[in-house]
């Protein structure tokens, strides 16, 4: 297939390394000439340039731009592109940007594929990194289906695992297991942090690997984590007030020390995890 | 020295292990004569039994016991040991038991060895397992000092690193770094549980790092956290509503789309938080 990129970063990168080792033909955009340079000497992409024309006779083309220049990026590359194009993206939240881009584009599918390291940029793109990963597609009910077929394939060349949902599901499903977790960890950051120093300073010496997993993402990066909360902020409070009255019944069991309520919630937690998780 | 050691599992065990080596002289208590036997075969003490008037000529005991036990342990051991015995115990809370154990015994002075792993008995315990870990001890003001320093130098030999402070400050700052965590990941893991099973079982093939890191000590050992909860009931519930109040900020920020302050929150944290893991 002739896959255009648009967005030459980590995830970008990735995908044009993978895609090029499968026999498919990669052209790679960015607005930075350097970065396009990198692109071709590190195999990313067959061609690469910044001018949108080049997407003329892209079959495929996935916008790999931060969540908030989707939008921008497809009315500005429309006009290049032949009518049955289809055009995806990589964005971490699906509602709002299908919404939007399926206004601007008919034959718009969103996509999501779930991997990524610490790092970004292009320097940063690695083979192999979606591999057994979750591939979600969110297409709507006026999508062909055979659009979402040609998705699909090219996510199992990734030997990634796609899943086909709908955006809310996709988003309610992503608040839980990863915007969720970023505002729970942070909330246990930031009240510790207003502790008094005397009793700060020891809880300092004796954090070990609990307190140090508990916070992890929640002391990640600022700006996704406002990007989260911005895109995906009526799942994420739906999820929020969920979380705050789960956490006031375990508050409640300690109060009226209703010991064997709390063990019982602790007990099903325990059997349901490593279910969960497997 | 001549080190009494009552209760022979991991923490026990391994104090046996480290204490020998360095050359002092063990007896190993427990209820159990298969216990005793292992702790000879392993090297963990220099003479085990059942009997607590085997302890008659120790200087320093050290209760191992489940933290429920200790209390009613040093009634049963104090007509057989002499007035200038040290007793300290390993219970991971201090104020309750030094406040009961203080008038039981005098020369009482609660400690906290902060290791561990994942398992339990006789049969786990390590060489080695406190190097470089923390080891409170939280004497009152009537503590002898002198008792304090034959404590610290026993610490030192583990290769630990002794820390004395108020068994209040201990318990507030074990209840941040420890306890809390342990509710805030168990209401999440909670919380999501009672998603409606289509968006879970999405939320589950897409869980990731994040989750898993964030959900690890609310899926533990029920039995430790119900524990926890009813010893440190005060100092917990009081970081649970600090925790609660903090979560709120971050909701509200969320709510009123106040992008500027959830920015400055996460960005806090991110900074504070290497350094408080140092």
């Amino acid at each position: 297939m002739k896959i255009g990129i648009v967005g030459l970063g980590l995830i970008g990168g990735s995908l044009g390394l993978d895609w090029r080792s499968q026999g498919h033909y990669v052209t790679g955009i960015s607005r930075r000439e350097d970065i396009c340079k990198i692109a071709l000497n590190r195999g990313i992409a067959d061609y690469s340039g910044t001018d949108f024309k080049l997407l003329a006779d892209a079959e495929i083309v996935v916008i790999c731009t931060p969540i908030q220049a989707i939008a921008t990026t497809i009315k500005k590359i429309v006009p290049h592109l032949s009518p049955e194009t289809i055009v995806t993206d990589v964005g971490s939240v699906k509602q709002p940007i299908v919404e939007e881009c399926s206004q601007l584009w008919s034959n718009f599918i969103g996509g999501h594929p779930m991997a990524g390291t610490a790092e970004s940029g292009i320097n940063a793109a690695l083979s192999n990194l979606f591999q057994g990963a979750a591939y979600v597609f969110t297409p709507t009910v006026e999508s062909n289906p055979d659009n979402v077929e040609k998705l699909k394939a090219i996510a199992l060349d990734l030997n990634a695992v796609p899943h086909v949902c709908n955006a809310q599901v996709h988003d309610r499903a992503v608040s839980w297991i990863s915007h969720l977790p970023v505002m729970v960890s942070a909330s246990l950051l930031k009240a510790c942090l207003e502790e008094e120093p005397n009793t700060l300073s020891l809880a300092q010496v004796l954090a070990s690997s609990g307190f140090k997993d508990t916070s992890r993402v929640g002391g990640g990066n600022p700006e996704l984590g406002v990007m989260m909360a911005k895109y995906n902020r009526e799942e994420l409070l739906r999820s929020l007030y969920s979380y705050q009255d789960n956490l006031s019944e375990i508050i409640e069991a300690i109060e009226d020390e209703k010991w064997e309520n709390l063990s019982v919630i602790l007990a099903k937690n325990r059997q349901a995890r490593p279910e969960f998780l497997n």
